[in-house]
Protein backbone atom coordinates (compact mmCIF):
# COMPACT_ATOMS: atom_id res chain seq x y z
CA UNK A 1 0.00 0.00 0.00
CA UNK A 2 1.40 3.38 -0.56
CA UNK A 3 1.38 6.18 2.56
CA UNK A 4 2.44 9.90 3.24
CA UNK A 5 6.28 9.42 4.37
CA UNK A 6 5.73 12.90 6.78
CA UNK A 7 2.04 12.75 7.57
CA UNK A 8 -0.06 10.40 9.11
CA UNK A 9 -2.68 8.74 6.21
CA UNK A 10 -5.89 9.27 8.39
CA UNK A 11 -9.32 8.10 7.93
CA UNK A 12 -11.46 7.23 4.40
CA UNK A 13 -13.41 9.86 3.55
CA UNK A 14 -16.88 8.94 3.09
CA UNK A 15 -18.43 11.56 0.67
CA UNK A 16 -17.78 14.37 -1.53
CA UNK A 17 -14.97 12.08 -3.06
CA UNK A 18 -15.18 9.85 -6.01
CA UNK A 19 -12.17 6.81 -5.86
CA UNK A 20 -10.61 6.22 -2.26
CA UNK A 21 -9.45 9.59 -0.59
CA UNK A 22 -7.91 9.67 3.51
CA UNK A 23 -8.16 12.72 5.11
CA UNK A 24 -6.02 13.31 8.10
CA UNK A 25 -6.89 16.83 10.43
CA UNK A 26 -3.38 19.02 11.02
CA UNK A 27 -4.67 21.46 13.49
CA UNK A 28 -7.56 21.69 15.89
CA UNK A 29 -8.11 25.34 17.06
CA UNK A 30 -9.87 27.07 14.18
CA UNK A 31 -10.86 29.92 16.50
CA UNK A 32 -7.48 30.87 17.31
CA UNK A 33 -6.11 30.90 13.60
CA UNK A 34 -9.49 31.17 11.82
CA UNK A 35 -7.58 28.21 9.50
CA UNK A 36 -8.40 24.59 8.92
CA UNK A 37 -5.15 22.41 8.00
CA UNK A 38 -5.58 18.94 7.13
CA UNK A 39 -3.30 16.22 4.79
CA UNK A 40 -5.60 14.71 1.47
CA UNK A 41 -3.96 11.45 0.18
CA UNK A 42 -5.76 10.63 -3.27
CA UNK A 43 -5.76 7.08 -4.34
CA UNK A 44 -5.15 7.39 -8.29
CA UNK A 45 -7.99 8.06 -10.18
CA UNK A 46 -9.76 9.92 -7.28
CA UNK A 47 -10.81 13.50 -7.08
CA UNK A 48 -13.06 15.31 -4.80
CA UNK A 49 -16.44 16.88 -6.29
CA UNK A 50 -16.34 20.42 -7.43
CA UNK A 51 -16.31 22.78 -4.29
CA UNK A 52 -15.67 26.17 -3.22
CA UNK A 53 -14.48 28.27 -0.53
CA UNK A 54 -15.59 31.67 0.61
CA UNK A 55 -12.23 31.77 2.51
CA UNK A 56 -10.13 30.34 -0.02
CA UNK A 57 -7.32 27.28 0.36
CA UNK A 58 -4.05 26.64 -0.16
CA UNK A 59 -3.05 23.66 -1.40
CA UNK A 60 0.96 22.38 -0.57
CA UNK A 61 1.59 19.18 -2.74
CA UNK A 62 3.99 16.84 -0.70
CA UNK A 63 4.33 13.56 -2.93
CA UNK A 64 2.98 12.15 -6.41
CA UNK A 65 1.16 13.50 -8.69
CA UNK A 66 -2.31 15.67 -8.92
CA UNK A 67 -4.50 17.38 -10.85
CA UNK A 68 -6.63 21.13 -10.24
CA UNK A 69 -8.93 22.23 -12.02
CA UNK A 70 -10.64 26.27 -11.31
CA UNK A 71 -13.90 26.80 -13.06
CA UNK A 72 -13.37 27.87 -16.96
CA UNK A 73 -9.88 27.02 -16.57
CA UNK A 74 -7.74 23.96 -17.67
CA UNK A 75 -6.48 20.78 -15.82
CA UNK A 76 -3.32 21.67 -14.00
CA UNK A 77 -0.82 19.36 -13.15
CA UNK A 78 0.15 19.26 -9.90
CA UNK A 79 3.99 17.93 -8.36
CA UNK A 80 6.22 17.50 -4.81
CA UNK A 81 6.81 21.37 -4.18
CA UNK A 82 3.98 22.99 -6.09
CA UNK A 83 1.71 25.19 -4.14
CA UNK A 84 -1.37 26.70 -5.17
CA UNK A 85 -3.37 29.55 -3.96
CA UNK A 86 -7.20 29.22 -4.83
CA UNK A 87 -9.00 32.57 -4.13
CA UNK A 88 -12.39 32.95 -2.43
CA UNK A 89 -15.06 31.75 -3.60
CA UNK A 90 -13.38 29.59 -6.87
CA UNK A 91 -15.32 26.57 -8.05
CA UNK A 92 -12.66 23.96 -8.02
CA UNK A 93 -11.47 20.11 -8.08
CA UNK A 94 -8.34 18.12 -7.31
CA UNK A 95 -7.50 14.76 -7.07
CA UNK A 96 -4.43 12.23 -8.37
CA UNK A 97 -3.97 11.65 -12.06
CA UNK A 98 -4.78 8.45 -13.28
CA UNK A 99 -1.77 6.55 -12.22
CA UNK A 100 -0.41 7.82 -9.17
CA UNK A 101 -1.24 8.67 -5.67
CA UNK A 102 -1.33 12.17 -5.12
CA UNK A 103 -0.33 13.83 -1.51
CA UNK A 104 -1.00 17.68 -0.48
CA UNK A 105 -1.43 19.35 2.58
CA UNK A 106 -4.58 21.84 2.77
CA UNK A 107 -5.36 25.02 4.30
CA UNK A 108 -8.49 26.37 4.07
CA UNK A 109 -7.88 29.88 5.54
CA UNK A 110 -10.48 32.58 6.82
CA UNK A 111 -13.07 30.49 8.05
CA UNK A 112 -15.17 32.96 9.29
CA UNK A 113 -15.74 33.79 6.39
CA UNK A 114 -18.27 30.27 6.06
CA UNK A 115 -18.08 26.83 5.09
CA UNK A 116 -17.02 24.80 1.99
CA UNK A 117 -20.13 24.58 -1.00
CA UNK A 118 -20.33 21.47 -2.55
CA UNK A 119 -21.46 21.25 -5.92
CA UNK A 120 -21.48 17.73 -8.13
CA UNK A 121 -19.23 15.26 -8.80
CA UNK A 122 -16.18 15.40 -11.12
CA UNK A 123 -17.82 12.75 -13.86
CA UNK A 124 -14.89 11.21 -15.92
CA UNK A 125 -15.59 13.31 -19.10
CA UNK A 126 -14.43 16.16 -17.28
CA UNK A 127 -11.79 14.34 -15.03
CA UNK A 128 -10.06 12.73 -18.89
CA UNK A 129 -10.75 16.69 -20.36
CA UNK A 130 -6.96 17.69 -21.07
CA UNK A 131 -7.97 20.34 -23.91
CA UNK B 1 25.34 19.96 0.98
CA UNK B 2 21.85 19.15 2.68
CA UNK B 3 18.59 20.52 0.91
CA UNK B 4 14.82 20.34 1.47
CA UNK B 5 13.84 17.11 -0.93
CA UNK B 6 10.08 18.77 -1.59
CA UNK B 7 10.25 22.45 -1.54
CA UNK B 8 13.12 25.43 -2.68
CA UNK B 9 15.61 25.93 -0.01
CA UNK B 10 15.34 29.65 -1.14
CA UNK B 11 17.57 32.89 0.45
CA UNK B 12 19.74 32.90 3.35
CA UNK B 13 17.87 34.64 6.40
CA UNK B 14 19.92 38.06 7.21
CA UNK B 15 18.35 38.70 10.11
CA UNK B 16 16.51 37.63 13.32
CA UNK B 17 18.34 34.39 13.26
CA UNK B 18 21.27 32.64 14.69
CA UNK B 19 23.14 30.65 12.48
CA UNK B 20 22.44 30.08 8.81
CA UNK B 21 18.95 29.51 7.89
CA UNK B 22 17.34 29.48 4.78
CA UNK B 23 13.76 31.22 3.61
CA UNK B 24 11.48 30.37 0.41
CA UNK B 25 8.24 32.52 0.31
CA UNK B 26 5.45 29.91 -0.84
CA UNK B 27 2.48 32.25 -1.53
CA UNK B 28 1.94 35.64 -2.76
CA UNK B 29 -1.31 36.65 -1.96
CA UNK B 30 -1.52 37.80 1.74
CA UNK B 31 -4.73 40.17 0.89
CA UNK B 32 -7.01 37.27 -0.40
CA UNK B 33 -6.12 34.57 2.31
CA UNK B 34 -5.08 36.70 5.37
CA UNK B 35 -2.21 34.50 5.76
CA UNK B 36 1.26 34.56 4.89
CA UNK B 37 3.57 31.16 4.45
CA UNK B 38 7.26 30.21 3.57
CA UNK B 39 9.17 26.99 4.17
CA UNK B 40 12.71 27.37 6.90
CA UNK B 41 15.47 24.92 6.52
CA UNK B 42 17.99 25.62 9.47
CA UNK B 43 21.41 24.40 9.58
CA UNK B 44 22.71 22.37 12.27
CA UNK B 45 22.58 24.41 15.71
CA UNK B 46 20.89 27.31 14.15
CA UNK B 47 17.44 29.11 15.33
CA UNK B 48 15.72 32.18 15.02
CA UNK B 49 15.52 34.90 17.57
CA UNK B 50 12.70 35.40 20.53
CA UNK B 51 9.50 36.41 18.61
CA UNK B 52 5.47 36.65 18.69
CA UNK B 53 2.75 36.92 16.42
CA UNK B 54 -0.19 38.81 16.87
CA UNK B 55 -2.40 36.19 14.85
CA UNK B 56 -0.29 32.88 15.55
CA UNK B 57 1.65 30.78 13.40
CA UNK B 58 1.37 26.85 12.92
CA UNK B 59 4.61 24.60 11.71
CA UNK B 60 4.66 21.52 9.83
CA UNK B 61 7.56 20.25 10.13
CA UNK B 62 8.94 18.45 7.23
CA UNK B 63 12.63 16.90 7.67
CA UNK B 64 15.16 16.86 10.26
CA UNK B 65 15.26 17.31 13.78
CA UNK B 66 13.85 20.73 15.31
CA UNK B 67 13.21 22.65 18.59
CA UNK B 68 10.90 24.47 20.00
CA UNK B 69 10.18 27.01 22.88
CA UNK B 70 7.14 28.99 24.23
CA UNK B 71 7.94 31.36 26.95
CA UNK B 72 7.96 30.05 30.23
CA UNK B 73 7.64 26.04 29.06
CA UNK B 74 10.32 23.22 28.24
CA UNK B 75 12.34 23.11 24.78
CA UNK B 76 10.03 21.18 22.80
CA UNK B 77 11.39 18.56 20.20
CA UNK B 78 10.08 18.39 16.58
CA UNK B 79 10.13 16.09 13.81
CA UNK B 80 8.84 15.23 10.07
CA UNK B 81 5.14 14.80 10.69
CA UNK B 82 4.46 17.18 13.67
CA UNK B 83 2.54 20.33 13.36
CA UNK B 84 2.32 22.98 16.25
CA UNK B 85 -0.10 25.68 16.96
CA UNK B 86 1.65 28.31 18.30
CA UNK B 87 -1.02 31.01 20.00
CA UNK B 88 -1.27 34.35 19.38
CA UNK B 89 0.96 36.66 20.80
CA UNK B 90 2.66 33.60 22.23
CA UNK B 91 6.98 34.56 22.79
CA UNK B 92 8.63 31.47 21.00
CA UNK B 93 11.94 30.45 19.08
CA UNK B 94 11.99 27.41 16.73
CA UNK B 95 15.48 26.20 15.07
CA UNK B 96 17.16 23.07 14.43
CA UNK B 97 19.05 20.72 16.95
CA UNK B 98 22.69 20.89 17.35
CA UNK B 99 22.92 18.04 15.31
CA UNK B 100 20.44 17.97 12.51
CA UNK B 101 19.38 20.10 9.82
CA UNK B 102 15.16 20.75 10.41
CA UNK B 103 12.81 21.93 7.66
CA UNK B 104 9.36 23.11 8.84
CA UNK B 105 6.55 25.12 6.35
CA UNK B 106 5.57 27.95 8.35
CA UNK B 107 1.95 29.48 8.01
CA UNK B 108 1.54 33.06 9.70
CA UNK B 109 -2.07 33.13 10.34
CA UNK B 110 -5.01 36.49 10.59
CA UNK B 111 -1.77 38.85 9.02
CA UNK B 112 -4.45 41.26 9.67
CA UNK B 113 -3.72 41.37 13.41
CA UNK B 114 -0.36 43.04 12.56
CA UNK B 115 3.01 42.03 12.39
CA UNK B 116 5.53 39.57 14.14
CA UNK B 117 7.22 41.56 17.13
CA UNK B 118 11.18 39.95 17.45
CA UNK B 119 12.86 40.28 20.81
CA UNK B 120 16.45 39.33 21.47
CA UNK B 121 18.55 36.46 20.03
CA UNK B 122 17.97 32.80 22.02
CA UNK B 123 21.47 33.02 23.99
CA UNK B 124 23.45 29.70 24.30
CA UNK B 125 22.38 28.83 27.56
CA UNK B 126 18.44 29.27 26.78
CA UNK B 127 19.35 27.16 23.51
CA UNK B 128 20.69 24.06 25.58
CA UNK B 129 18.87 24.76 28.38
CA UNK B 130 17.01 20.81 28.41
CA UNK B 131 15.45 21.34 32.00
Amino acid sequence: MTKTTIFPKGEKATEYFTGDAWVEMLTTDTKNFDVMSYVVTFAPGSRNYWHSHPGGQILYCISGEGLLQQKGEPIQHLKAGDVVEIKSNVTHWHGATPDKEFVHIGVSTQLSKGPTTWYGAVTDEEYTNED
